[in-house]
């Protein structure tokens, strides 16, 4: 080993940034070969730059998490306070301290009622292995450890743990990691784009049909929980038909299977309202969240719990595991000046508002253009669905790399990409005159996009 | 759902905040019943403060993590400086930062030769996921998915996702939670003090011919890699002899076994080295950081990677997974600092003077003690053991809570507990005086400790 190089903290110049993290950071996702770099340095609203100084429009909010832009200096202001006075410490056993209580507070007033407790963990990937382990123990303590199967759908995204990756609907997070987490089944997801799924049949009645199915095969003394994103974010804002959440809630119900609701993407105002679930009128048993609950700017997540769940696993020695920084006090800290901006601001009618009027926009410049398939939108989370045919919804052939790739070349536009759709996601402070220019840099490059997947 | 309470800012009586508590947060690890709360609001140094005004020494800096200390201002204005610049982003694909560049550029000097890679987290448990799931891919994007098999050892403790608590050797992690991941062996791990785990055998030679036959009966073409500990923490500092990883080392080398060390507790100067590894003179494949690397300011980790194992996973797409904040740029400035602080104070010859310091004290004032089994020290990452019975070494009855919280309420010593022993961790910047303030504590506490597990 040889002593620290000594790089200072001002500004290096681009290359040699370039040479130093092609050498030596492991980048999720770069395809093998690709030489090129963005190095952000600055961010401020909706925009960013690099270290040559072009500007960028972030579009998907990085990755549908910064629900009040860049920059903002009250929560620059609210971190910085935090940690001079108590910067971090855990909240095991009988150990607290006031950040956690007021935010855990905060979060379960907003909550729909009966989710009355928070577990802290710092990101979705965490909370999702943690909701599978609440679930699963829940039952272990009422004796019925036989119920350990869950419920998942294909498509669904809920992170890359073992556990959550386990839980995600892509071979992707499964292929050359496994063997993964055993007892998950997978069932169709509410897709009303993609018709061919359900053979002629409505999307609810189909899915309904099949989970009863699936509970009657494995039976529901094995199963302890159905998990779902209200609004499937991985796929690209799919939005289930308004019955479905309703019908498959009381399903579960019926059976004593537990209900998760993953807002990890959804929450905090991405769709509209606090939490997803309330478009739906179903109250899951545990709701996850993170991304939006800081915008980004400090990991964190929580795990709303139900009262019924939170003591039955809570009994005896308590739930016997927790993460180093649950209840991290400058993230809490954080996150309630990030909930203060979302409400002085107006964020969630601005979701709601702005968001109706991008996909207006996009909706009038894109669709009928060859390769796009179907713009959906529910608040700020939206996507551009691209195919190689209109009829069956087919995948564009390798992928949306190269369009993802000339809409930030081209259109100086960052977006969030997937194997069939792009994300669009922006910061909820999105202006009127902002989404505009989405719409004219997703038509500038979509209008040349051939079913080929080639961008002319 | 109601409006948010508008709980302000300021102070609220203790009293509020504890009913608040009670209510609304689910805390790992709180036996049912418990109404205490210790309501943590301000950090300085090696001390904290409660909402009444009561110092504590913390004494196992949080978890291990703290290693310059509370309410450093030279990490809030690191953190304050970058939030106002570039807040975050995520690095994946081409997408980087000069923060995460810098902080993997300074990460890999300091690391033993060979890890040249790094791949970002935000925390232990992430990491060693990631680490289970790069030695897993690494065998299969190789031709060989056979093998998958991860030997790991009993007590170890590795985290509490699905993957890195299927990782640790304890039963806590799997029970009611399961099924869990498979394919995972455990090892006898290198104990000293456990004397008649080894049926009288050199503990070295009882492990590493565990380990040969391990690997004959499940077959080298079946075992991906093995975890370990460099130093094992969750069971308490236990300081393996030194020819045990060598000759560990030597025999996975030989069946290319890929082998991973998990350093979330023992890297950054714990031990009085950047990396523990350094002690043993091994170079593993994988390397998991986190806790120090931030002092836990902002919640972070880095996992290093070999050039070997970052080229073959790296291949045609690339790594198809990344975490949300994976290059976190403000927690990578955070660390910038932290690693800094760690430099410019020596804090690495503190760790090993200091420790070497507080060792001497708390043997010659506790070893001797009926219940006091064992002090085991490597620079600042001590534990003290306690015991039912000096010559089986056998746990005390119900736990060491007792201990812990009589520590707390009655020398004002916060420390954490495991089953077997009290972990002494404190902040690197510990200095003579507070490590006697330490060493006066547990005397005070431990002299009245039964071997029935009741302090007098």
């Amino acid at each position: 080993m040889t002593a620290a190089t000594g790089i200072s903290r001002s500004r290096h110049a681009t290359g040699e940034l370039v040479r130093l993290d092609r050498e030596r950071i492991l980048h999720p996702l770069l395809p093998d070969g690709r030489e090129d770099r963005t190095v952000l340095v600055k961010g401020e609203g909706c925009r960013v730059w690099d270290a040559d100084g072009r500007e960028y429009l972030d579009a998907s909010a990085v990755l549908g998490v910064m629900q009040v832009g860049h920059g903002r200096r009250e929560l620059a202001a609210a971190a910085a306070e935090q940690l001079g006075r108590l910067d971090y410490f855990h909240t095991w056993g009988t150990i607290t301290n006031d950040r956690a209580i007021e935010l855990a507070t905060r979060l379960t007033d907003l909550a729909p009622p009966g989710l009355d407790r928070v577990f802290y963990t710092s990101g979705g990937s965490e909370g999702n292995e943690i909701a599978l382990r609440l679930a699963r123990y829940y039952h272990h303590r009422k004796g019925a450890s036989g119920r350990n199967w869950v419920l998942s759908r294909h498509t669904a995204y809920h992170g890359i743990g073992y556990g959550s990756g386990s839980l995600s609907g892509s071979p992707v997070y499964q292929d050359g990691f496994g063997p993964v987490v055993p007892n998950v089944h997978f069932l169709t997801p509410p897709h009303p784009y993609q018709k061919q799924w359900y053979a002629g049949e409505d999307p609810t009645d189909f899915c309904v049909r099949e989970l009863e199915a699936a509970i009657e095969k494995i039976g529901p003394e094995h199963i302890a929980a159905m998990i779902g994103e209200p609004v499937m974010g991985g796929y690209g804002a799919v939005v289930p038909p308004a019955d479905y959440w309703p019908r498959v809630a009381e399903v579960l119900r019926r059976h004593g299977i537990l209900l998760i609701f993953d807002e990890v993407v959804t929450a905090f105002g991405r769709t509209g309202r606090w939490y997803s679930a309330e478009h739906f009128g179903v109250v899951p048993d545990i709701l996850v969240t993170a991304k939006g609950i800081t915008s980004g700017y400090i990991p964190h997540g929580a795990v709303l719990v139900s009262e019924e769940v939170s003591e039955v696993v809570g009994a005896e020695g308590g739930f016997p595991i927790g993460f180093t920084y649950t209840g991290h006090p400058t993230a809490c800290a954080v996150a309630l000046a990030n909930l203060d901006i979302i409400e002085k601001e107006g964020l969630l009618a601005n979701a709601t508002g702005t968001g109706a009027y991008l996909a207006a926009g996009l909706r009038s410049r894109l669709l009928g253009l060859p390769a796009v398939g179907d713009v959906r939108q529910i608040g700020l989370m939206l996507a551009v669905q691209l195919v190689s045919d209109q009829e069956t919804g087919a995948d564009l052939p390798g992928g949306t790399l190269r369009v993802a790739d000339a809409l930030r070349e081209q259109a100086g536009i960052l977006v969030r990409n997937n194997a069939h759709a792009l994300i669009v996601s922006p910061p909820l402070v999105l202006d009127r005159g902002t989404a505009d220019k989405i719409v004219d840099g997703f038509r500038f490059v979509l209008e040349r996009l051939g079913t080929d997947g080639s961008v002319r």
